[in-house]
């Protein structure tokens, strides 16, 4: 049986959704292994829509779910319609959609409250003992998960100091980590790695994600 | 020096634009090379805006420059502003953008137009004797634009008939090819993959990519 991995999107460009490298070289890594990747993403509309060449919000709405079947080429489900018990493991690739989509950091940093259906299947994840991997800024809802818990997961984002405060201030202790490589909280069984935290090319990128699915795959 | 690949993209999402993964594909297998991506993009309307969940045209209006920057992460250019003299290759990943924005192939078949700055772009790539990749359904582009002419490209879309029908219609000769592969034509400098016209599984695109990457790079 093919192991299946779950694929959280959170839209469509880096900067009001899925970082587009990541989420497609998340898939890469995927199959590459030999795995299945399972998209998803929340039905709710975007924080906001931003222009991508100029910088600057357009006053458009657009839903996460919808702007993620665009880098799932059609084939992702509503959020809630993926269980626990579906999947072998869960990952996040990143994009201000993570912070923005997924939970409000992006406005509220360490007071950040996380989407109830991506809390609820992280939750479960861990629960049933299946790691979870979180690329670029999406550890930070991990932490957020977690906060106040006695849980304290161990992640990077990279080398950020304002990000890896937060983190802390969340609870969760943080790892300085290169682009290329990735950390490992076995005990949480929570892999991460920067991504384009740090990243400047897109091959430094897809080392440090394919090392971390990779990692995510073995502790399945 | 690094060389420089120019990347025409035609938005965001295969039904609408270019084909994610196979862009994201291409900006991956130029860095691996060595190379350095120069990102554009025709500063026009999108033919249509199509919902990628549902399939059906949502009646939006998106502009192709600005949805293409999403894959871009903001760095590129409107197509005029990149000249032969500037890159020493030129390729085009796949998505129905190719064939409804970057010209009308998707609707008027072997009857097509191409974009003006599109074909002026291959036109001035050509008499350089640079070389020019495409992807998937993008060879009917260049199909276009030298149609009537007396350089013959030969191409591949894979193993469609229908659409290798058009292509020789227009005064083209079309290869069978794998997705893993990609086919030279070496008199005009032209190398194409099918990528996503034949490909069920993204390792076997990017295979397929890096291949038709690499060809071109050898030919400048």
């Amino acid at each position: 049986m093919m192991k299946k991995i779950g694929v959280v999107l959170s839209g469509c460009g880096v900067y009001d959704g899925s970082e587009i490298h990541e989420a497609v070289l998340t898939l890469l890594a995927i199959d590459k292994a030999g795995a299945e990747a399972v998209c998803m993403a929340p039905d709710i509309d975007q924080m906001h829509v931003v222009n991508h060449l100029s910088g600057k919000e357009t006053g458009e709405k657009r839903n996460v779910l919808i702007e993620s079947a665009r880098i799932a080429r059609g084939c992702i489900k509503p959020l809630p319609e993926v269980t626990a018990a579906q999947i072998d493991a869960l990952v996040f690739p990143g994009g201000f959609g993570a912070a923005k989509n997924l939970c409000d950091f992006a406005v509220k940093g360490a007071d950040c409250s996380v989407q109830p259906d991506v809390a609820k299947l992280v939750r479960a994840m861990y629960e049933a003992k299946k790691p979870i991997g979180a690329a670029c800024i999406s550890p930070v809802l991990i932490a957020g998960i977690f906060k106040g818990d006695e849980t304290k997961p161990s992640l990077t984002i990279g080398n950020d100091a304002d990000t890896a405060v937060a983190l802390e201030a969340m609870g969760s202790s943080h790892v300085n980590c290169p682009v290329k490589e990735f950390t490992v909280d076995s005990e949480n069984k929570i892999v991460s790695t920067p991504a384009y935290m740090l990243g400047t090319r897109i091959t430094d990128v897809a080392e440090g994600i394919e090392k971390m699915i990779n990692s995510v795959i073995e502790l399945t």
